[in-house]
């Protein structure tokens, strides 16, 4: 028999299990503080859903099941335009989505057939708020992650496409923003060989001169006003918003998607990449049918989870903080009352439920990484206290389990 | 095109995402700290991993995909199974699981093709310390979930399985499981009658005699050791560590399932049905070339979803405390900066994405069911305040923002 979780997918064992929900837990507190909802939907969706947005590329991606009739979706945004065009909410319709997507690809190192999106997105509304909102709420998920350092890029599709039509390339822009994309993992001097194979020598000159416009945030406005005076001013008013700095990056692209505005991306820091980023999609809704405005931002799950895991020594292997160890089997009860309290009073605890001698007892806890033992025998019991074993030091104290609560509150 | 979610699946609109949310989570609190851990595993399985456990009948419910290799998993057992026994894990290993599974069978009310399981499992102990803190774990988080006179049923296969001995009927076993499985559901004069067809009016009146001893624990006790004295001591021993009343039901079958020893099942008080349900399957990891001892216990999620919806008068459609509304255009940026504060103590705010007048952003608070407003204008920026509306009874105060956070923290 197969034993392994299928090709390209991986099973989560506690350790990253773990790092992942205590990822989206801290994402999740952030962007309800900002009113974002939770909204899920089904993990299928009929196949001409998924094609309306999908395209050739990403069609040939998805999981189809045996019928034809139904695949797996392959993000959260067609789900999301689909139910949007379907309801009424009251607007701007905010909601968040953390579930895993499926795509049919080649699996590569750190790319997988199954992997995580957490998306929020705001339905309803044209502002520009919205797009400061979303950096805002995605800014504040990770610093509560502990990113520090972060780095936010801000370009625009309409300064994009007016430059295309500028340089009279609009029959080729799809190769173009293709080669642009590619900058960060090819390097510039290979894109721009590729690209004056594609617009020639003279439009590929002019086409880096307008994009690579460098020097301050403001210098990089007034060159993108002279491309798209529209498109500029939106994202002024996006920096003018935010409590944070953000660099103007005219080569920022953000894949071949379906943007119509603003587009972002926020980088982890010193030689960190790209760990989210979105921007605005105004035309997508209208293809389910109910044309209305939205922008969303995505975080990279598995990298930020692979980011933390790096900073981290060691991942966690349990919650628990204590376990309550019997001294004979005839004070296993007694030791599920004491959890029990402890319990009550928010510490995670254990007991032994194997029946094991105090030494083994010990072990387990070393082997899940528990720093605490409470050891119950016939003193304790007639006391009313118990042992408190720092399984680091090796140093015990006798000690109620009010104390112990309050001790173990702390660490 | 199709608008839908797939046919027998659901879209959870915010209201019931978060009522499913707030649910697993309060699960996932009580289970941390009984010290299990989260872990996942990918949504498809090899076919031959499902058809390991499934069953004829089960394995025609399996959404298979396209090239007829993976299927979609129908419970978080079998991916439990597969991991165990190809992973050496400190044991007992004890872990939850919350996830969607799906099954092709005919939508139903209640019924669905794409449904939530919340497993816990304790996988490398045979001692009955396993089910006594299944039963606890469950028992707590049921409470925390608010439910109260909750009813925990007890009943063991060897027990089940002796009479099925003594009796002569180990070739019926199948059938007559499954008609004792239906007693909630069709009543007893109905079971009896059809009973008698499998295995004859003298055959079923003694097995209805046995399995229908009355009186207390202790009574039914005594009879459950005349047919099995070592599935009797068990569950004896079971109540004997849990701090709850426990009820012997020898008519508890739990499905046609694995189980091999202790079963059981908590209802959730008068006139509620079964909300979680369990028992020992020490056979299953064998299948997966790794024998060893197991046992879990899931929650019927969407039960206990309706069942609190049904108590609250009406669903929340927000966490949001405070909508920090702007009197003009022009202080959407001090507005915003107010909502950060706010954030920053742990208060949920919005503020308005739109653009719109004091007027329809009071709307949007009270479309969304926000009680607090906010409202910045000249005189709060000059004096440092806020002056903060309950949408209830209208009234208004000026307050600074640390008392404002001080307010909201406590409603």
């Amino acid at each position: 028999m197969t034993k392994t979780a299928p090709k390209g997918m991986r099973d989560m064992l506690p350790e990253d299990a773990m790092a992942r929900r205590e990822v989206l837990e801290t994402v999740e507190q952030a962007y309800r503080r900002y009113g974002f909802v939770p909204m899920e939907t089904p993990a299928m969706e009929y196949m001409d859903t998924l094609r309306a947005k999908a395209g050739a590329e990403i069609e040939k991606q998805i999981f189809v099941l045996k019928d034809g009739e139904l695949g797996l979706r392959f993000d959260l945004t067609v789900p999301l335009a689909r139910v949007a065009a379907n309801n009424a909410f009251a607007k701007p319709f905010k909601r968040y989505a953390f579930a895993p997507v499926w795509r049919y690809e080649e699996p590569q190192r750190g790319r997988f057939r199954e992997f995580w999106q957490a998306d929020v997105d705001i339905i309803g509304s044209k502002s520009m708020r919205c797009e400061a909102e979303l950096l805002c709420a995605a800014y504040d998920a990770l610093t509560a992650l502990g990113f520090r350092d972060l780095k936010v890029l801000l370009n625009s599709r309409k300064i994009l496409d007016a430059l295309a039509t500028k340089l009279d390339i609009e029959n080729k822009k799809e190769a173009v923003f293709r080669l642009l994309d590619k900058i960060d993992k090819a390097g510039q001097e290979k894109v721009r060989a590729e690209m004056e194979e594609v617009i020639g020598a003279q439009k590929a000159r002019e086409l880096f001169a307008a994009l690579g416009a460098k020097g301050d945030a403001k210098g990089r406005l007034t060159a993108a006003k002279k491309i798209s005076e529209e498109g500029a001013k939106e994202l002024e008013e996006i920096i003018s918003l935010c409590p944070f700095g953000i660099e103007i990056d005219l080569e920022l692209v953000r894949g071949l998607g379906y943007y119509t505005g603003p587009i972002f991306e926020i980088k982890g820091g010193e030689g960190i990449g790209s760990i989210a980023g979105g921007g605005r999609y105004d035309n997508l809704l209208g293809l389910y049918g109910q044309p209305d405005y939205a922008a969303g931002i995505s975080l990279g799950v598995e990298r930020i989870m692979t980011l933390i895991k790096e900073r981290k020594a060691e991942a966690k292997k349990t919650y628990t903080k204590v376990l309550v160890a019997n001294v004979k089997p005839e004070f296993y009860r007694n030791a599920m009352e004491i959890a029990a309290q402890l319990r009550a009073g928010g510490i995670a605890a254990e007991t032994d439920l194997n029946g094991r001698n105090l030494r083994k007892q010990f072990d387990y806890a070393n082997a899940l990484g528990i720093r605490y033992v409470a050891i119950i025998g016939e003193r304790e019991i007639k006391e009313k206290k118990v042992t408190l074993r720092d399984m680091e030091s090796g140093k015990e104290k006798s000690i109620s389990v009010e104390d112990a609560i309050k001790e173990l509150e702390k660490c």
